[in-house]
Order: C-alpha cells, then sequence, then structure tokens
C-alpha cells in the first residue's frame, strides 16, 4: 500500500472531506501495489480470505519472483502454481524454505499450519495419472488451513475401489474428485455422501476426451445434485473452494 | 427379385457364359427389388442375419407402406422405427396384426418367436426418461429371437441400485445400457460384468448435454474396457449389434 | 421399502447369516421402491440430506404424479421441477396444497420452513431474463431450510448496481450467481465476497452465446478463485449445492 | 490381496459375523493392491476374463515398471500400451521375454498362447497409415486367446480391394475395422458380413478430419446396423470387446 | 437496366470520355435493377451462363414475385428455390406454365429445353430420404441444358447396390452423389468413376449426425481424389456447378 | 432515483461525512430505480450518452411496459428491440406516437431528431433476406443522431454492386456491413474505405452455416484491419457503437 | 498385377468357367500388388486417368520408397505429396531425375509433359501465406497434363488485385482459389467467372481462424452458386478435380 | 507503381481513350508493385490512411525484408507484427534504426511521431500475461499518430483496480481491453464510459478456455452496446480501429 495515498486517504477524513465508511472502503480497497507489470493485491486476504496466489503459466521468472518478494512479507503461506523446477531455483534464493511438489508443478510457502476447517476434505482421483491435478487441490487446502486426506485410483471400473472408501467420505466436510476420460466418479462419490462433491476434470485422456472436455461435459451433467464443477485441470480452483466451504465462520 | 434377371442368369450359367460361384454371388447380390424411392433388399436376411427394417423418419406414410407391402410377405419379423401412430394406421389396413408400442414409437410384426440366442440381453437405463431408446433396443432384441431382461432407472447417483441387479448383469451373454446427461452408467456396468457391454447415448438432459453429446463423448472414453457405443438414440442399432453378439453360431 | 426384503435381512441378522453393520447397509440401500418405470429412492434424505426431487422434463404426467404419491407420505418438502401447469393441475388432486410457481415453472410443497442454514444464501441475477432460472435456486434453498435474498437485474455493465448490493453480498454464507450473454457477474462477485460463489449459466441471449455455452465457458474460465459451475439453467443444482454448503453440521 | 483383510474376512465368516455371500463377495472385491499411487486390480480378471492392462500413457516409468512386477507374477498374458522403448529396457529387466511392438508401441507378455475363441477376428484397415492403431487391436486380440487375421490397406476409394477379402471376412466371427479421415470403411465392411463390426477411427488426416473427428461421426452414423464405435485409436479396447464376442462360453 | 445510366455512358464513349473498352464494362456491370430491396443481376447471365436464380428461404412472397416477375421476361428458364405451394399460388398469377416440383420444393420455369452439356450427369443418392435435395439437384441440371439419369437409394451398406450401376456412373461426364448420416457413398463412387464427382451432404440423420455436419466432414476427407463438397443440402449449387463442369465449350 | 437516497448524500455532504467528489459519484452512479424485476438505469444516459433501450427478447409483455414507462418521462428517444406487434399495441396505450418497423421488429419512439454526427453512417447489406438485420442498426443510428444511408443487396458474388456504391462509403465516417453465409463483404467493404468498419454477421443461411457462426467466423478473421465484429444478428450494437464512433465530442 | 492371378482367370474363361465380362473385371479390378503394408492400385490409371499419388504424410520413408518403386516403372509421371527432404534423398536413389519442390514439400516425377487440357487452370491465392497450399494444386495440374497460370497474393481486402487479374480468369476454363483467414476470395472470384471454381482453404491464420476451419465454412457458404470446396490444405485434391475438369474428352 | 502502366493510362487519358475520374481509379487502384510472391500496395495509405503492414507469422525471412524495402523507402512509419529476432537481425542491415519490441514481438520503424487523434486511446489489460497482446495495439496506435496511456493488471475479480482508473477511462476517445480467460473486463469497462471499446480476446487461460475462445465468446455476448470485438490475439487490428476512431477528420 502506497503511503502517500494512505496519508491522503487519512488527511481527508481528518479534515472531514472524507467519512468514516468511505475511508474505511478507500483504504481496504486501494491497497495493492502497482510493479509496472502487476497490480499486487494485498487487500485480497481480508476480502476473500487467503493473499494472492501467483498463476505462474505466462508469467517471466522475474515477474513471478517480483510478485513473490511483495507477497512473501506480509503473507505466511504463499503459492506458486503451474511453474517450473527453474523458477523455483530463483525462488529459493528470495525465500530458502519453499517448497518444490514436482507432481503439481507447484511452490509452497507454508509457515502457517493451522486447522481452520469445520472437518475434512477427501480429494479421490479415478486415475494414477490424475494424481498431479489432484495433488494441486491437496496442497492448496493444505496451505489454506485444512486436514485433507488422498484416496487415489479409485475409478468407476472397479466400483468396489471407491465403495471400500465410502466411510472416509462419508465423514468428510467437502469431496474434491478428479477424473479425466469420462469423467463419472463425481456422480457415484455424489450419490454416497450428504455434503458438496466439487468435480475436478483433467486432461488425462486422448482421442474423443478432447482434451479434458469429454469428462467436463460429463461432470456438468451430473445426475447428482450435489455436484459443482471447476475448470479442466484446475486444481488450484478446486482446493481453494473447498476451503471456503470447510472454513468455520 | 426380378425373375426375368434371375433367368438370365441362370441361362448364362447353363450356357456356360457364367460359373457357378459367380452365379450364385449374382443371384444373391441382385435380390433387390427397385421400386422407384427405393431398393428393397431381400438380400440381406442371408447377409446379415435378419431382414431390412425400415427407417421411418424422413419417409412419407406412403414410402413405409411400399416398402411394408414388399417386406411383409418374405418375412416373419418385420420393423418400423421412428414412425407415427399415423403410419401404424394405416400398416394396419396392410397387415392386421401388427403392434404398436408407444414409448418407442415402433410397429413391429412378430410371427416367428423362437430363441436364437447362446443367453439373454439385459438392457438397463440410468432414467426414465431414457426408456423410450431403452424399449427400441429391446423389442429389436426379441423381434431377432433373444431373451430380453429389463432393468429400469438404476443411475449412478444411487449406486446401490445398478449393484442390486449385479447378479442378473453377470449372467447375461451381453448387456445394452442406455443413459443420457453424463452418460457414467456404462462404465460401472463395464466394471461389474465380463461380457461386452453396447453404451447407448440417449439425448436426455439440457444445457451442457449438448441433446446427447456429453452423455456419446463419456461413453466413448470410458475406462471400461468391454464397451462399445453407438449413436446418440439408435435403440434400434444396440439391438440389432447384441443380437448378433448372441446368436448361436 | 419392501417388507419381505426388510424380514429377509433381519432374518439374515438373527440367525447370525449377516453382521449388524452390514445388515445396517443393506436395509439404508435398499431402500428404494420399484414402481415399473421408477426406483423411488426413500434412502436419499438420509444418504444427502433432502428426499429426491422430481424432475419433470420427459416424464409422463402420470409418471410424475405417481412418484410424488410416494414422496409426498415421507417427506414434508417436495419438489417437481421444470412442470407444466397441466401437471400442477393433477397433483393438486393428489395435495392440495402443493404451490405452483409460474415463473420457475415449479411445484413445491413445502410443510416445514425450519431454518438449517448457518447463515443466509444470496441469489443474484444479470438481467430481468435470468429471473426464471435464479427463482428455481431461490425456491429450492428455501425448500432445503435456508434464508434467502434476491439480488435482480445488477449486471456488469452498471457496475454500480453490483457494487451497491456489496453489504449483503458479503453479509451471506454463499453466494449464487445467475448471469446469461457473457456470464461475468460471477467474476465480479466473486472477488467482492469470501465465500463461495456458485455460477449459474442462463441460456439468455442469442447468437454466439449459443445457448448458454458462452456464459457456461465465462464462468468455467472465472480468474476468481472462489467460483464453482453447474450446467446451464440448472437453478436446482446450484440451490441444492448452496443449501449444502449452508448447512449447519 | 492382502493376507489380514482375507483372515479378517475369514474369522468373521468362521464366528457368524459375516455369512458366506457376503465373505465371498468381500473377497473377490476387495482383491486389489494398493501401492500408493495405484490399486492394481487383480479381481478384474475373475470379473472381466482378463487381467488388468498397463495404459502407459501419463504414467512415469516407475509407476509402470511398479504395477508391473505385481501383475506378471499373476496373469500368464500382460499387456503395457502407448509406452516407448525406454519403458521397455526397463521391463526387460523385470522380465526378459516381454516383446517389443514398435508400430503398436505395445510391450507385450505372451505366455499363454491357448485359443479360446469361437472363430477368427478380422482386423482391416482403411490405409497403410491406419496400421499401427489396427496392429494395437490385433496383439490384444491375440493376447486374449483368438487367432487373428490382418486385412492391411483396402479403403473404399479403390472398393474391390475389400470386396476381394469378403469370403475372409464372411468366415469371421467378429471383425475390427480401423479408419481415419472419413471412415467409411465399416459402413462397407458391415454391409458384407452377418457378424458384429467394431468400428475404429483412427486420427490419421489432416484438416477437417480434425484428429479423427470425422471418422468417428462416420461411423457412428454408419447406415449398417451391426457396427459399434470405439474411441479415436483406441485400438486396445476394439480388441478386448472383439475378444469378448468371440469368447467361448 | 437504368435508360439513362446508358445514354450517359455511351454520350460519353461519343465524347470521347471514355474509350469502348471501359464503356463495354461499365455496361456489362451496371446490368443490374434495383428495386428497393433487391438488385436483380440480369448480367449474371453473361458472367456465369445462367441468369440469377431466386433463393426463396428468408425472402417474402412479395420480394420473391417482385424479382421473379423482373427476371422470367428476360430469361427462358427461371428457378425458385426453397419456396412453398402459397409462393407457387402467386408465382402461377404471373406465369402460368410454371411447375411446382414437391420433393424439392422447388418453382420452375422450363421454356428452352436445349440440350448444353458434353455428356451426362448422374444424380445418385444414399438412401430415400435424400431424395428431395437429390431432385433439387437434378432439376436445375436439366433447367441449365443437361441430360440427368437417376440412381436412388444405392447406399454402401448394400454395396452391391451401387456396384451394379457400375457402367452408368462411369459413362456420365460428372456425378453428383447425395449421402446424408456417415456420407460414405461419395468416397465409393469416387473410386468407380474417372470423372468429377460432387459430394453433396444432407442433413438426413438423427443424433452425432448433427444436422449433416458427419456427412459433410465425412466428404471433405474423402479418400478419393476427385470428389469435391458443396454445402449441406445445397442441391441447387452442386446443379450448377455440375452443369458448368459439362458444358461444351 | 429514490428520494431519501438522494437526501440521505446531500445531509452527509452537507455535515461533512462525504466530500463533493464522492457525493457526485454517488448521485451519479446510484440513479436507477428499482422496479422489481429490474433496475433502471437512468444513469447510463450521462455515463454512456443514450438511455436504457429494452431489449425485448425474454422479458414478459408487462415488464416491458414496466420498463418503458419509466424511461418515455426522461428520455426523448426511446427504442425497443426484439420484440412483438402484440407489445407494440400495449405500447401505443401508453404512448401514442410509438413507431412500429415490421422488419427490425422494433418499437421506436424518436422525439429529438438533432444531427449529432462528424459524418454519415452507411450501412450495408450483402442479400435482401438481410436486411431485418440491416434495419435495426439503422433505425438505432437515427435514434441517436445519426444520417444514415442505406444500401441494400450488394453482395460479393457480384462485385460491381458493392463497387458502384464506392463513392458513397468512402465519404461515411463509419461503415456497418451485414451478411449472413460466408460473410465476406465487410473484407472488400473494409479495403475500400479508411474510417472503421462494423461486421455485423447475421443468421441468414442454411447447413454449414450453424446459424451465423460461418459468417462470424469470417468477420472475425477478416484480412481488413479496420474490421471489428459484433455478435450474430446484433442490429442494435452495431448502431449504437456506429453512433459514438460518429459523435461530434 | 499376380501372374497367377491373371492365369487362372484365364484359364477360367477358357473353360467357360468364367464369361468374358466377369473375366474383363475382375482383371481390371484385381490390378494391385500387395507389397504387406499397402496394396499398390495399378489399377487406378484405367479406371481414374491417372496413377495412385503417394500422400506421404503418416508414411514411414521405407513405406514410401517401397510404393515408389513400384509406381515409378510403370507411370511417366509421380507425386509424392507431404515428404520431406530425407525422403527426397532416399527417393533420388532409385529415379534420379525426381524434382523437389520446397514450398510444396513435394517429389515430382515429369516424364510426360504432354498438354491434355480443353484449356487453362488458374490457381490464385489471397495471401503470400498461401502459396505452399496453391504449389501443391498447382504442380499436380502439371503433372496431370495441364498448363497453367498462377495468381498470387490478391486478397479481397485490396479488390483492384484480382480485378486486375479479371482477363486471365474468364478465359480459363477452371479456377483454384486458395485462401486462408476468412476465405472470402472464391467468392468473388466465382462471380467474375462462368466457370466451376475450386475454394481451397488454407489452415492460414490464427486465433478464431481455428486452423482453417473459418476458411472452410466461408467457401461452404459462398453466395457464388458455381463453388466447390476441398479439405483444408488439400492442394492435391484442388488440383486433382481442376484436371478432371480440364480433360478433353 | 509500375512506370509503364502510368504512362499508358496517361496516355489514354490525352488520347481522350480515358476520362479523368478512370484514369484517377486506375492510377490509384494500379498502385502496387509485384515483387512474385507478394503484390505490395502502395496505395493503401491513400485508402486506408495507413501504409501495408507485414505480417510476419507464415512468411519466411526473405519475403519479409523483400516486403520491407519496397516499404520503408515510402513511408514514415512501418510495422512488422508477429515476427522473430532472427528477422529482426536482418531488418537492421536493411534500417539501423528499426525498433525491436520484446513481449509484442513486433519490429516497428517510426519516424512521423505526429500527433493525429481527437483525444487518447486506453489500452487495458485484465492481467498481466495478456500484456504482450495489449503491448501490439499499444505500439500499433502509437505509430498511427495516437497518444496511448497503458493500464495493466486490472482484471474484474478485483473490481477496484479497474474502477481506480475511472477517471481515466472516461477522458479517453476510445479504448482498448484486452483480457483473456472468461473476458469480463471490456463488458465493465463499456459500462463506465460513452466511448466505444474495442474487446481483444487473447489466448491466455487453459483448460475450457479453449486458446482463447471462451473469451471471444464472452465479448460478443457482451452486455455493454458499445463494445465490439476483433479476433483472438489480434492486438494489431485492435489498435488500427483504434486509430481510425480517433482520427482527426
Amino acid at each position: 500500500m502506497n503511503t502517500e495515498d494512505l496519508k491522503k486517504i487519512l488527511s481527508d477524513l481528518k479534515s472531514g472531506e472524507l467519512g468514516e465508511t468511505e475511508a474505511a472502503t478507500r483504504i481496504q480497497n486501494l491497497s495493492y501495489e502497482e510493479i509496472g507489470y502487476a497490480r499486487v493485491d494485498h487487500g485480497r486476504a481480508s476480502r476473500q480470505g487467503f493473499p494472492e496466489v501467483i498463476f505462474g503459466q505466462g508469467k517471466t521468472a522475474e515477474q513471478i519472483c517480483g510478485i513473490f518478494e511483495k507477497l512473501v512479507h506480509r503473507s505466511p503461506n504463499v503459492l506458486i502454481t503451474r511453474t517450473t523446477p527453474e523458477v523455483y531455483g530463483q525462488i529459493r534464493n528470495i525465500y530458502t524454505d519453499a517448497e518444490w511438489h514436482e507432481p503439481a508443478k507447484m511452490i509452497r510457502v507454508m509457515r502457517d499450519t493451522g486447522d481452520l476447517g469445520m472437518g475434512e476434505v477427501s480429494v479421490c482421483t479415478a486415475g494414477t495419472s490424475d494424481i498431479p491435478v489432484a495433488e494441486e487441490a491437496a496442497l492448496t487446502c493444505e496451505a489454506m488451513g485444512n486436514r485433507v486426506q488422498r484416496i487415489w485410483d479409485a475409478g468407476v471400473a472397479g466400483i468396489h475401489r471407491i465403495l471400500g472408501e465410502r466411510q472416509r467420505l462419508q465423514n468428510s466436510r467437502v469431496v474434491i474428485v478428479a477424473a479425466g476420460m469420462e469423467g463419472a466418479l463425481p456422480s457415484v462419490v455424489g450419490g454416497l455422501v450428504a455434503v458438496p462433491v466439487i468435480a475436478l476434470p483433467t486432461s488425462i485422456g486422448y482421442g474423443a476426451s478432447f482434451n479434458g472436455l469429454a469428462a467436463l461435459l460429463g461432470m456438468l451433467n451430473s445426475c447428482a445434485s450435489n455436484v459443482t464443477v471447476v475448470n479442466i485441470d484446475n486444481g488450484f480452483g478446486a482446493g481453494f473452494v473447498a476451503s471456503l466451504i470447510n472454513r468455520k465462520s
């Protein structure tokens, strides 16, 4: 937050130019830093319950590091998604204890490990190949203060595999289900539990999977009423929403 | 089959102009009647194991009746698919015992009820709304000499419904599974049985079901290896192939 | 639930043929009634927190009434979605106090009005034409025990309209946002609140809206991390998930 | 299968905690090994008539080898599809006699060569470029106990090429037809034979073939009633279903 | 052609303001009549070898009659495509001998029946339902001075039907092939003849035919090199191009 | 604008609770009337240079009239697009001099006919069937204070028709070009003039026009650099933007 | 052609086993060589007027060379399309005078340069980037005995460029028009000439060109009646059909 | 412009063969240079207000340099879009002061920096990753004589970021808004300003963004009436149209 901007608002408040409410709003809203190529949004934590995450794809290493430097001084936990080992190398020069998660291609700073959730978040996959996307979701949930249980490779073609996990699923406060190909697992899980299910389509498949489109359409048409959907391969988004659902008020 | 054509072939055979094999082929292949707007294919029964079926959609009542008259004198069982009660009225003037099947919109002549199958064909639906398409499949199977068991409304969002039918499914020689929306049921059934599963997508759904496209794509991407797929709402085709699979050699 | 099935399970339990846990599961799972064209799922309430809803589209009036009769004796609140005034006429013969909601094309029986939620659910629309779909969501939320506040016609092209509702939005436990055309409103709302946002695309629009596809894609690609998506025009599903999110554990 | 799990079930059976039927089901269903990233499904052989196949694409070499090790001790024949020469190098360290099939990019262990089929399976291609996909189907059929005859490069633009094979086709119990571009060959073959035809679209083509979409759509709309379809380039699936159709009961 | 415009050009020519070539071009190009809602293009006959045809769809009866009146005084043969019996009623008030072609929904004035072609045009259909579109093509060819032979219902699933017509096809100067569903017939015909084949996709089909898209894509990907394609259901266009190909220079 | 809201702002200003700038913004922004199903946006005129237009499609006659009543007292010119003669009947009861434009299906109140433009707006169509959409654009331009010249039926297949209008086109300040089918006209016009061209795709066509998609894609890919595009059939939008471009500052 | 096959047919003819006509057909049809991965079709020349062309894409260098060796001994002119300089290196070892055409990525053997056409073929492009595809068309035409005139970079955004070539276009017997992006040029050319126009969409463009889809759709919807279309980037096909159209009978 | 062509026209004028008007048109239109692979269009400046720009993609370095040499001698400002540092190296050999703009991948010659605009052009982006495309637009605007203000990273999920720029936006004569993902920013900006907004979809995103399709569709369906759209990633086009809108007449 720019000091001069802040001073101006406060002096206006003092002089009666601004009312209290308005001054508060302005302070809250204007709380981003402009660093040329980005407006780093420090207000998001108070508005949304979590600091801004750096979406790595399509940004240069320089840009990522620049934004990271601004964020790491303010927020205990920071995430960089869809990034590379090369960027990780540079990030470690800034903050040594940053973690690298190979399957998820994610960098994570995790200084606050407190539990903020009402219950547990379950993260399931239909197949082994869906694990990287599901890991992005699971790591996000952990960084946002949730306990997570992972259930890998439990697709519908061997239905006993997911049925064997019924107990754990039914004890969760929210379930994330990652699946590629025909994307049928969320419907089955949806029918087993009485909590929200976040369907996470992955681009796993070939031919008429059209890079995840088949799974996405399947999930949007789920006959289970408790299913909502996020974008293909959007593990971060799934984890983010699950965390908000699970959050103690 | 035109008599003159036949005579010509036979006289050529006699005169040595044609060999035996060739004469046989010609007789078999040329066995259709040209009636202006259609070539009625009487050879199909010997080539494919069943007489030609009349696809009603896009034909005038007059054309349907014209083709039906040719077929009904040669084949014990005849099917007219995708037709209307109006056409049925006219067909009954030609053959009184023709049956009308309202949900499937099908006219059926069923004079031969012999059992030609190795085992039973199961026909399942995910929901109540899928029944009309599934009935088209079931009626076709019966007309082609199969015993059929119907399992309606057993979609994956209440997985115990299909699991409760496991025994019957596993005793079948082939299973047809009709589903709209996300089309997930064939994958689940595929994982339960050791026989071929014919996935039959229906146009039931709305929004991102895109008139059955979501179900179709889901089924094509099934993670169960024993699943093949027919066109959206193609109950007849599903029943036809199931009958060929089940046929005693 | 079929009495003979139940007795069989209980006698097996008694004889030691079945264990307690297993008997419980069987009783819970087998609790649907088969009525020919449908398996009425009385177990869903205990599994999912709400009785089965009748999806009216694609079912005959006879089928709807048949299922309704089974449900209305067991569940205080019942919903029939995507139906017609004609069906409503027949339903009133079964249960006089059923409500008809014209814009949402929904029949509702609402005998239990208790509040089961942690907070309020807000339901917004971008335009006037999105109201019918949003009403389906709002009516569902109410039937599932939630307090609902409606915010109509607050699309992004007049951004002050949604900003003027910021306070109410930020006080909600979950927000549903219905929008057609470019579907931009959920992203804006997502950025204003710290709770889950359920994006509800509608088929409102023309030309390149492709019956809601543009809105759907927009919402799936939302740059706000707290947004999940349901099918086009799926007001019921949006309301159902919102209710689960808001439910007191 | 985990010994402790098994013991537990058996002791429960003995103590009367579990009935016989239930114990049987549990044993059958729980027969998978969890190895972290995968649940190796040893029960599939009894349920589906063939051991689990390793779908190589999207798995690390380490994961493939880990699963392979579990499978190779139990099943005489094992397949790894969509894999690489590099993985083959590592597999040979585990099992020396594994075969590498270059065009199909498949690793095969083939210790049981018994004939389980009622008749022969024919595998055809429209063009030379379709051979790799067709080979995947043919190799799968052989591994599942079928005699296979290969008919390459017999596309419809030189119709005499497929007509010249009529005899062989008509003697088969089931026919697989691989084609890219317009995908017309299955319809022609379908009209020549009285057995099921499995249409196998390939991604061969360019421009408006849209990576096999044109062929896929063509096959789904086949005017021959005995045609079903699998996913684009899914040679394995085509071979698997053909094997089930051909299997002696 | 407006007289004043013409006079102006001629006087400019006379005065030396315009050269001969330019004057000719201007006269040829400006030869359309503006009648408010349309520019009736009398120059097209000299530029393209045939007078303008009235595309009926999307025009009011009044507009069609207005344009027809202008054309019928200049051109011996006139076509109105995609129109209705109602419009035909009004057209007959203008010109009594106009013909109505029910299947093709076409009005035709046919006063010049001279033969302008090098050879014959064959028009084939795959099925009975494709006849209306094929008739539009055939009627157009006749109106443009060609001899036409019609070959109906000769689809690839009964390949002997088209093979039986090989002789007639090979004697044609150009072949039009109309097909819906998978649209495979043009490839087969293309392989049988040494002349151009115009593939004419029709919207006949259902489900994954997507209103002719499957047929269109199939034809665009034809493995026969002598195939070109026109728009779905564009019988007129197919007939027009065939006529130009067949025209004696 | 609600009086109490306004008073509150003014009293806050007076008391020093609000500054001048903020008060101004609030007054400007809050200037909509909430009438239940809609927020009538009176501020739009000052923000956008024109009063809100009523998009008729998807609104009930009652809703349209309700909004119209609010607007007609404040704004000299009012438009209702995509509406019906029935609504027109009701609107005339409110305001007698409202105009009905049949081809455009538009109601217009036109009390201010002053010229606000820098130059003229040209509106062209490729064919006769594109006129209704183009009229919507032209009527909008006039209502927003522009002189309009209409150029109908000048498609590229008779290129001299548009070349003949080159002079008029080059004298315009902005050109709107409506075209369906292949949508080629905007590229040609774009190459002829040195001003912005607004390409207006229409849904005119059939088959592979996919309801205007072909025209839309063509226009988006125009090789003329001065072309921008609006939605299919969005005549109003094209007219609106053209008016803003032409407006004297 | 296999000698034994031929002898068998001839001896059957002699013995009266076969008639003359049949023997002729068999000889003509069976005239392909099977070389394992391909059936080299020597009969195509007599059936289609040109020897088989090798479509290089998707074939190994070994396969291409194997087929080439069979063809080069029989046919004066041979084409290999979509190939590489590496393959060219190997082809030159077989036939030294083979030509390499870099932009078209084509190998050509051109020993017969006789003129077989009624007139000239014009090949146009809209832009410079369309030249490689157009060259494939032009080289094919030449190899099939046509005189070709090339008109490059004459797109519609500078309409005078194509108008300047009007004379040459109008003197051609057939015109090929290659264009990417919006693909508008064929419609303009179609309106200028009285001969068939073959529209050749290219994949040139970006964004909403969707790799040539926009151009393809535009051309299929051409408002010029004399336009037919081939697949995206199918220069060979365009050249082939143009040659058949131009061929002296 | 070719001298001989010019002389011919002038002599024709003199001799009275040509009139004044026609001569003028011919001179203006024929003013391109043919250099084999391209027709360099020197007339475009007078027709369109700016010299031809070289679209680098799909052209060889040789072709780009060849065209550049022709243009750089006539026009003070020249642009080469979608090119590479390698081409830049060669261009500097021709003209040393050419600029290289890395993010936009653009080469620019900028010798005339005069201001030709009525006001300012604002260029906004929703995110950091949209900057390269937006820079292409901004650099184009500058080269065409406009003052530009850049507003980066102001997407709708943090709505205060764009609201904070309201003043600057409202002072612009035209606004370009670049956004990927859901593409919602143009609608919000459109509602804030009274000038034309050019929506510039970018291919930024993943999964269901389908390379910019989601953003494109969103923008085409904008509920703000002052929005028009250009192709995905077409920064140049957006800048070009904005310059024409802003140009002083």
